[in-house]
């Protein structure tokens, strides 16, 4: 047995309350290492009066290259837990693992009390707990200068013609709050029911990510009686609104920034940023938009966006302020917050705690790219943005730098870093105002972008459309890929709109299952490409098989089928062609 | 190499700030498989821009059974760091470990920004800090019935004549706070610079560990005056003062329980618990101490301890005054709380929240007997009751429960437990109110106890004493371990009080090495049982050398004698018999 490979953490994402008397436990072992995981188990309390312990037998779930991943839920009758793992080897060496170590297992040791791992009382209170409409949700990213002009007489002065060319760093196109608000109808028979805004308060550029005042909506995009009106009537439809929060740094436009200019070290707000030397100073580079030899601290090497002190009480207030007045006043069901990993925890924690109480089942998205538990524990945030997971996705799918078990792997390690009840809460997105959009990375092959768009609703975490994929948009890096939304129904393509609206409605369906069941893999087969998932929660059960490879797959038709591309049957057979894949109710 | 055994745990002890401005970071590998470990490191927006990657190498630190623990420790430009792990194994195999786990080496990964685990922000404010006074510290525990009467007036009617027997369980003898007030000269004689007082809130037992009212110091112990004047002289001393809070549970006496008794479900304090069914109810089970069928929460199956409902706000706020309270009016140094791990993590951030908010370097000592990560991140406790690395010391020196291998294993493996300034806040304890006293676990052999008193004042933590332990007071287990303190010096024993004191000095004079410095062990010979030690501090290094075997070990004298016990020297060499040491400045 590898017994350096075996590995659990408690209070982590391996022993954690799913439901208020149900506790999920995690263990890792060496791949194929292990043949058979019992759970040994008892009130803390009994061990010590040497009552009998109970057993409960783990399941081998999720596997990695390296790892397979057992499970066990299990409830204790009075709340408290002493647990440790009676684990067999394939070659048969069977040892004891609990908080101190690993031993030869034997009968003896099951009455030692300090042997064993501890949870040491049930708390609801620091239960990891999900908003329940998150997982209900198909989100849809909105990059408000670019998706509709629905109010001529807020663009500003350069604003070009709607769609007139291709987005330079600069451009401006006259897209508002107005314009969303015109298209909520659109919205609603597209089936999304969640609209996450990419940054609305006052800033100096169009994508507005260097704020220069938290509490107005930009001018350009409307103000505070439309941006009300917009939640008003999202809510009205069952739409949930999340706002884009750039709390790690401001604009230098922003009044706090230029006040320092101006006053240097005498400015009020001269402890709100990171300065090191008075008069804070750069010198820029040939990219505008970096700099080197700064006094003070930015948003990676940006000058323009200085970075915020968030462990000055002020500054705390003067955004925990304004995180409440967006919700409190305008409704807002959720914030999604940029550079999330860069601002301190002591922060994070203050911020739940102000959302927590301002609004029930209020949704925390994080923009995190690495691995986030510390984030993710229940004080902090909810989910985060799920780029290692997506990025397995497209790496496979579409960029062909992964094998398929590569791929399987790196999703089932992306799982195995978080509470089952967080993995629902992630935010699942393949492209954004960031990244070249999903049919320009498939080289505007449709039917791949079928295929990982269904590969991704299928998911555990919640799915997000960046607007305007779903008529077929194009569009490389940005800003090529912050086009205007085409709204000419000639130019849209509607193959790709009536497919895609299939699938949010088939996601919302079945949200249940899709978002709290089991994920199986039933085939990776590297050889002709076929991958065979299963998602399961009670008796219920869907399968899912793509054809990732080059011939077609043919198969028994084993359930009703509930979505699919590229797929022929009879009354027997299903043939799935290469791109294709078929979606059934087992 | 065993790439399973690989192990590194981002935002936790495993990359932690030390410092404002330096990082620690540990790597775990399989023991004796890895030759080299380089940390390569950048600024996270560095690497997106491809500059070249700096490297530094790791150092080979504590081992366990299983494995080798790598160190680093450095500082980062721009307050941001990416790194991962390039490790050599000993078959010469070399592989990149970061955020998405193993790669074969190559010069091309190290480019990938997404690779690199992240240390995101090298925030100050969520640093684990220290109050620097604790690891100056020698601490002494008092049990209070027991230590001094110094007031018989205020003596409960069955209090018994002072030592005039071995104590049973529902015993009085008239200890109070006077007691201690009159002999703190003795207690700075002693050296000691820390009092430990078990509860002296008002309680039905001689322990009161079943408080009945948290702002009342009990009747028989004193009086709030008499409770400030004894703080007052301890500080006037130099002696900080912790008190223990029992927060899991409340005494059935108090007057919130007794409540609910009366009015059932229209108690006001209906919610202050947790019971299942009303009125509450228990079957007596023969022991006093135990019941079955309890409709209620207790600590343990104690039914005279009612568990307190800490996600109740209304406790939230009694006991976080009472917290404050004791603070702000009487200026105690120091909280320690009782069954720790079984309260909520909600409750002990706002905790820790007043008590920093109460006063400065404030010092919180858990109760946890098991790993204790979750509440050691640096907003819940300073550090916990040290029991797993004490018990090692115990069952080697003492029980001989464990090879002299194993006990060092256990020690370094608790040492990676927790970040290295937790290690210094840990509370070392040999003994308690709880257990057997340390002299009558080595069956009175008192070169024994020296040698494991002196081996456990040179760990890292800092050491507590046990009252009456220094006089050669002996006791089995509790109530057998708290007998009255012996105030008669012709029935003290001389001998282990001087040596004690010894000790203690010298604890105190090398406390930046002893807390601060590097731990390597320099023999572990299990076969003539010689354990030499070294702690490393800038240039400043203190060897001791263990003779745990049973033959006399003579060896080359290296340096200058600060403490020893079974030594003899010459001008060259030292010889030192069975359990006996030497500490030398070297």
């Amino acid at each position: 047995m590898n017994t350096a490979a075996i590995y659990h953490r408690p209070s982590s994402e391996f022993a954690y309350l799913y439901e208020k008397d149900v506790l999920h436990l995690r263990l890792r072992t060496a791949k194929g290492d292990v043949s058979c995981v019992q759970l040994i188990w008892q009130d803390p309390y009994l061990i010590e009066k040497k009552q009998k312990t109970e057993t409960k037998t783990m399941v081998k779930g999720l596997s990695t290259e390296l790892f397979d991943y057992w499970f066990v839920s299990l409830k204790a009758p009075f709340h408290r837990l002493s647990y440790a793992f009676a684990i067999t080897a394939v070659d048969q060496l069977e040892v004891f693992y609990g908080d101190q170590g690993l031993f030869p297992y034997s009968e003896e040791l099951k009455q030692s009390a300090n042997l064993y791992f501890r949870f040491p009382y049930f708390h609801e209170i620091d239960r990891f707990k999900a908003p329940s409409w998150v997982k209900e949700t198909v989100w849809y990213q909105i990059f408000p200068e670019r998706f509709a002009n629905g109010d001529q007489s807020n663009d500003p002065a350069s604003t070009l013609p709607w769609g007139s060319k291709t987005p330079d760093r600069q451009d401006f196109f006259g897209g508002d709050l107005q314009g969303i608000i015109d298209h909520l109808d659109y919205l609603e028979e597209l089936g999304v029911n969640g609209l996450y805004l990419c940054p609305i308060f006052k800033a100096y550029s169009n994508h507005k990510y260097d704020t220069i005042d938290y509490r107005r909506i930009d001018p350009a995009f409307g103000d505070e009686k439309v941006f009300k009106r917009l939640v008003e009537k999202c809510h009205q439809k069952g739409i949930k609104v999340m706002l884009d929060a750039v709390f790690n740094h401001m604009g230098d436009q922003s009044p706090q920034w230029q006040d320092v200019l101006a006053k240097g070290k005498e400015s009020k707000y001269a402890d709100w940023f990171h300065i090191h030397e008075f008069p804070p100073s750069y010198k820029a580079s040939e990219d505008f938009e970096e700099a080197y030899d700064m006094t003070y601290e930015t948003f990676a090497f940006t000058p323009h966006m200085p970075k915020l002190n968030t462990a000055n009480p002020e500054v705390q207030d003067y955004l925990l302020e304004t995180a409440k007045y967006w919700i409190e006043t305008f409704d807002i069901d959720a914030w999604r917050l940029d550079v999330a990993n860069e601002v301190d925890h002591s922060f994070w924690k203050k911020f739940r705690q102000v959302c927590d109480e301002s609004k029930k089942d209020f949704y925390i998205l994080g923009e995190i790219w690495h691995s986030a538990q510390a984030w993710l524990s229940g004080d902090e945030f909810h989910g985060v943005m799920n780029y290692a997971y997506t990025d397995a996705i497209m790496d496979y799918f579409v960029k062909q730098k992964l094998t398929l078990k590569t791929m399987v792997a790196t999703i089932n390690q992306q799982l195995m870093l978080y509470r089952d009840q967080t993995n629902q809460m992630q935010f699942n997105i393949l492209d954004s105002h960031d990244t070249p959009r999903l049919l320009t990375e498939t080289k505007e092959d449709k039917d791949l972008m079928k295929q990982v768009l269904a590969f991704t609703y299928l998911q555990p975490g919640v799915p997000c459309l960046y607007y305007g994929d779903e008529i077929g948009m194009t569009g490389g890096m940005d800003p090529a890929c912050r086009k205007c939304m085409i709204w000419e129904e000639k130019n849209q393509d509607q193959e790709v709109l009536q497919f895609v609206k299939e699938l949010i409605a088939l996601r919302k369906n079945w949200q249940n299952i899709l978002s709290q069941g089991n994920l199986h893999w039933l085939v990776v087969n590297e050889q002709n490409g076929q991958l065979t998932l299963e998602r399961s929660l009670d008796n219920h059960k869907l399968q899912a098989v793509f054809n990732t490879g080059s011939a077609e797959i043919i198969m028994e038709k084993t359930g009703e089928i509930l979505l699919a591309n590229r797929e022929k049957e009879n009354e027997t057979n299903l043939c799935i062609q290469e791109k294709g894949f078929v979606l059934l109710k087992v």
